[in-house]
């Protein structure tokens, strides 16, 4: 019984358990930006949120699988896949919206933990971006390529449109104007 | 007079002090392989490398420097800017130095290394890469341009070339084959 009501506020959007997460995930960005990925524990985590350690091991397990749970939850809430109806117009429209992410107030630290959960786990061809983000991504190329466009790989994309973002992002070669990202994209479209 | 001495020590190649810097550069290496960037300290560096703390000290100042000084050795010594007479031979040649350097045994951390060096310094166009590598790559491009060559911008290369490199590194996406390294010189040249 009480397992089924923590189920129910677990799904139930606006709820205690929402309340939660969102509090666990601005504590896990703000612990990154003031110490840096690696120098806080769960215990920290759980007095900058004021929720209790227990909350946050019955939820995530571990340090890795927060941070992971973070990172995701970031890029994919401020950045869906776009459905522009052409590729170009996708591409362009999901360049602005990593940039938008990557140059904000917790850009580098995103991408920080994006790089370092990466090459812990070295998992598909967005590391720890997850396979739901391969994914969409892919469907969105799928779909330009059933209206018979041609489309780069998924691969691609990350060399030329995602990496070179991180990287400046990383170096600190910012900001990435709208022109320096239709570059890429005019770039990478030029190869097809 | 003791000054003058230890002068003479350090740019006498191959002397104790050249001797003491490869054993520093070797303990920095094998920590950050054992433990990752950020959890050791000059005092562990010593014990490795069997030298005295105050000899580390005296050399580099603190860890940063330290980690600055290693990244840079390594990347310099391994690949120097080819001079091959064309641009295309050059950026081919440039590529698999790098590739072979950032796939090695200890690639990994020393991506790792400039990216997280990078972002806390935000110099320049290579950022902890230092101000010496950009300045070979102008030289580099500079040459070909002098030939009548097209040349891309040094940032270009960045873009196109190492940050595609770099980040499939970090994300576990290897080995880089060489028809991969063709392909990414190709494309930034078909822009020229």
């Amino acid at each position: 019984m009480d397992d089924m009501k923590e189920q129910q506020r677990a799904t139930r959007p606006g709820g205690r358990s929402a309340r939660v997460a969102a509090q666990v995930h601005e504590a896990v960005t703000a612990l990154i930006n003031e110490r840096g990925y690696g120098n806080f524990t769960i215990g920290d985590v759980a007095t900058h949120a004021g929720v209790a350690d227990s909350s946050i091991y019955r939820r995530w397990g571990n340090m890795e699988a927060l941070l992971a749970d973070v990172t995701l939850a970031r890029l994919n809430a401020q950045s869906p896949m776009p459905d522009t109806g052409s590729i170009d117009g996708d591409l362009r429209t999901y360049a602005a919206n990593v940039a938008r992410e990557i140059t904000g107030p917790d850009g580098l630290a995103l991408v920080r933990l994006a790089v370092a959960l990466s090459s812990d786990e070295g998992r598909g061809p967005f590391g720890a971006l997850g396979d739901d983000r391969t994914r969409q991504m892919q469907a969105m190329l799928d779909r330009a390529a059933a209206r018979g466009e041609q489309v780069p790989e998924a691969l691609e994309v990350l060399d030329h449109i995602l990496a070179p973002m991180y990287i400046r992002v990383l170096f600190g070669i910012v900001p990435l104007t709208p022109e320096y990202l239709d570059g890429l994209v005019d770039r990478l479209l030029a190869g097809k």
